[in-house]
């Protein structure tokens, strides 16, 4: 493992720190590495030590490269300073990803009380987006006007263009209350946004990675807390691919098994994660459909004889084609069908 | 272990499973156990057999009696008769507590999807108010209407007086939308109930304890679900006791870790779990706290000369006066303090 | 779930406590279920309570049936009487196994400390042999002498036809000193059975599944023997299979991960499964392979020229051909070359 | 975190790649930090990456420093010098120990295949003993011979002087036996030195952390067998401490909570955690003790009043006074009789 200390733009006491693994050889099919970018909170006014060093630590573990973002703060602070680091620090990633055998598509950030903040604007109205953040105990709504009040209340800019969120907080923080998390995960069902939340009953403000080497332990302290990693690190590679082991050449990580929204009702084009309600109020995509939906009359239709098709289908209107297909164990070539589907414009 | 199968009252088809577990002799201490009250889902049209015995077993397994509550449903079905059924069920227990070894005032409710609804009722409207419960892909607020026109919107009726809650779903529920569980946690967290919960990236409604025995792993499926099993039984030794192993007489359980409401705030009397907002802006509190405010001026002042001892309890006023004491690890004895407090009339 | 207590023969004290849950509808492809059959230790002189009910929980959360079998102790001790219980309770269970809907050649069986021994017992030298067997801190060799004079010394019957077996223990046991264990594990490796262990630094004897509930863990006591029981579940699935989901019909269970044998190579006949010595020292076998030989020559020896195909096969001679036929990524019909070894004697 | 690449002796190849943690400050009462010396494995040919740097993240992520040594093989390899290597490791680490804010009684060894060879040399046979050690998949025994003739038997070396083991390994590791793993287990069972071991039922050899990044879950690989990782750290907590949280002053670490011998019967002097059986038979011991022996008398006789106090000592004579004492609940000064037993010469 290379260990670096680079400086992206040309502000003070910005930094990126840069934990490089090595590639190839012994790591076989692993030619190029997934990344986070990891942002340490501090209220704007530093970057703590706890929620660096010991975060990065856990993904490099998992088999992730690491970067710490020091971004500005204190005196340097002003929005969106911050927030130009972060791009500062992508692009300065994207710049060096060839040398540093980053996959740059698969860099996911980690942000902690304001530099959750920092990483839900990342997920939000950055224009580098991640691949998914992990928002810890983050500032996202009403708590950023009193640590920033010139940045934007993240909550109110989820759409669907935002990225998948892990979130954990404790539910007794009293520093940054969990109303934040709360909000945020409102705007994300309310986007069809993917996301995954943890919300321990107790324990403090900047619990970090949650070990006894953070020394936040002491006071009353919910012992689920550290669990929070190695759930990140699933979520990470239900969003991103887990890391291939078999003999395919050129694979690095598998295929996803979550895709960033919940249904494609907002992509240009219809999908059979597309919902029922939208494909069978689309006139071009019903015509696509006839083969299926003789089927899906034929497996369906005999279990509920009182009512019509159209009848169910409006019952089942929310429900992504595909689950309705699985549930039902209709059995038809779901490539093929997505693919003509992929050829209907959504509207 | 005995099980029993008994009637609670008129209504056909209502059932209480009774499972009850040996008590003193090898298990020492335990001469009476905390429980559980298991009400499985069905949209109110049946009792699912998936959220029945499994999960009595796990909550059986650890320590807890069990009881799964079989209510009125399908033509059965007129709100409030299921709430009805509940409370019989209750009384029944209590009726029986000597002869069964059961704790009353230890009993949390289970309740999964449209028994979830029902254990949401338990925890806010009911007049046998459980210790805890724990809401499973719960129907607690829209979906109601759907399910059940008649029924309240459990979310809308939460209040200082519900108990703690567990919560957990899958974000991808296309039966039961998470937004169910959010509109929830945000009513607790207005009401400043104590709650936890554990949202999973993906899954279908109805995964139970998340085990293959339950048949439900076959599409897609997070790994992280069946750990909901396990943080619920910490959760309610968090919030009901742990049970207690040592030579100390007739102490079955330890003292919970965690309260049930985040602050004392909404109580009748003052307590050092009020906030310091509420604590100082109460003049008897104040006179009675006259020798703990000398000590804290002593200790905090020095640190932030610029500011008075009033702004600084201003600037902590959302914070417990117990959390500021320990976080400034001021010594001073807290049981004491909390007895004077508690005789301040909370106005 | 049913809970039956029934009498299996003629003897004083001797039960069986039998736990069935429910099989098809919700449970859908569960038309029978594997079981566990428990015995719980005592040093032959009293059935341990704090080992039946909350053993048998474990396993049935986990899906399995369990039986716990109350043996002949104390007064009524006289060896090869609890063994005989043992028979008898495994002729009850399969004359029952249509009625109770058990798969009869699913059933593993659990003992502790005593009961461990009963369970060895059960695993080397029963007439009816278990599918595998959990061993919990048992009296399997010289503390036999101290317990049980007239008793076999389990260790010293371990041959070709003994279960799978997972064994646990405290390293610090003082009552059944950890050797017992240990030499349990040296003869199982001997002979060539598969087994997994779990050794934890410290704790008392007769911790049963390591709860609060179980009311030992007053003195020192590590954090991780309550994973004893998960592991052992997950064992059991590797050596047993574990619950199938999907729509294939009448499959209840996988495929076992884990064969019962190390090797083939004490089997009637060869398989892929046989070690390269014991294949390429067969002339018939030999023959059969010819053309594989000829893919792994071509495949192997490029990369060691200096050695012909005969040294590197006497290097090899301790691994199985399919682990070496996988390891160097040789693709072949091994189901054919399988079938072929099948029909050539291992002599 | 530092990292540094150094060189510690005048051998070719051999380095010492360094991780050092942040200490003080945010990071409170940890002014020096615990460690670990990594040693990968490669059959003393090559050492290991797979083995190496994600093997010091998982301990760094727990709050240790990592050390990796790179030691003397292929050509270069000829016995003892990897053991001098290690010897140089150990000195280099203690003479910069106070600029790296190293705890150097607080370091444990982590050895892989060859690399847990020279990890059990550390063990039993150096002159600078580490705090403990962790031994994968370890060439301790027979096997030596095939990878290193001149080459100690690990197992045959150890003694009362061997320190806390944590063993690991999987049954059905076809490069090196998990006999070598039984071996070492019953030698230090017959020194009475405290360990731990996981043996997984199948999995190759090999396998490092088992994460995907380590690409080697490709074959055959038990679920359970990253679990090993964590039960390492627990390990090294409970016979190394913890780290220290809350406001006692320059407490770094916690009491272990298991010694390094199961006994002290092998000490100098006496001690509560000598044998019954040892501390009885020493006449000046008995003297020391004449009146807890009053106490034990009243207490414990009238249970068994057939039995005089001295059938009772001899029935007990492998457990330790201090678990007598707390199995029978015998309140008295355990500090005061321990300090009086430490007056008398074990002979």
């Amino acid at each position: 493992m290379r260990t670096l200390e680079v400086t992206i733009n040309s502000r003070e006491d910005v930094s990126l720190t840069v934990y490089l693994q090595d590639v190839e050889k012994e790591f076989r099919n692993i030619t190029k590495r997934p990344a986070v970018l990891i942002i340490p909170g501090g209220g704007y006014q530093f970057c703590s030590d706890r929620e660096a060093d010991p975060v990065a630590l856990a993904y490099l573990k998992a088999g992730y490269d690491a970067f710490v973002l020091r971004y500005s703060v204190g005196d340097k602070y002003k929005w969106p300073e911050p927030l130009e680091d972060y791009e500062d620090a992508i692009e300065y990633i994207e710049s060096h990803a060839e040398e540093w055998n980053v996959l740059t598509d698969k860099i996911a950030v980690v942000g902690f009380s304001a530099g959750g903040h920092l990483a839900g604007a990342a997920a939000t109205i950055a224009n580098h987006k991640p691949a998914a953040v992990v928002l810890g105990y983050a500032v996202l709504n009403e708590v950023v006007d009193e640590i920033a009040q010139d940045a934007p209340r993240i909550a109110e800019h989820v759409d669907y263009d935002t990225v998948p969120c892990f979130l954990f907080a404790s539910r007794a923080d009293n520093v940054v209350p969990v109303k934040n998390t709360l909000d945020m995960m409102n705007a994300l069902d309310k986007a069809g946004i993917t996301f995954e939340s943890h919300i321990y009953a107790f324990g403090p403000h900047g619990f970090s990675v949650g070990d006894t080497a953070i020394q936040t332990r002491e006071s009353s302290f919910c012992e689920r807390i550290p669990n929070w990693v190695q759930d990140s690190i699933g979520f990470l590679k239900d969003v991103m691919g887990d890391f291939y082991v078999g003999t395919a050449e050129n694979k690095i990580l598998t295929e996803p098994k979550c895709k960033a929204h919940m249904t494609d009702d907002g992509s240009a084009w219809l999908s059979l994660d597309c919902t029922i309600g939208r494909i069978f109020g689309n006139p071009k995509a019903k015509e696509v459909l006839i083969d299926v939906i003789a089927i899906m009359q034929k497996k369906i239709i005999p279990f509920t004889p009182e009512m019509t098709f159209g009848d169910m289908m409006e019952c089942f209107s929310r429900m992504k084609l595909r689950d309705l297909l699985h549930e039902r164990s209709i059995e038809i070539d779901e490539e093929k069908i997505d693919a003509l589907l992929g050829e209907v414009p959504n509207i």
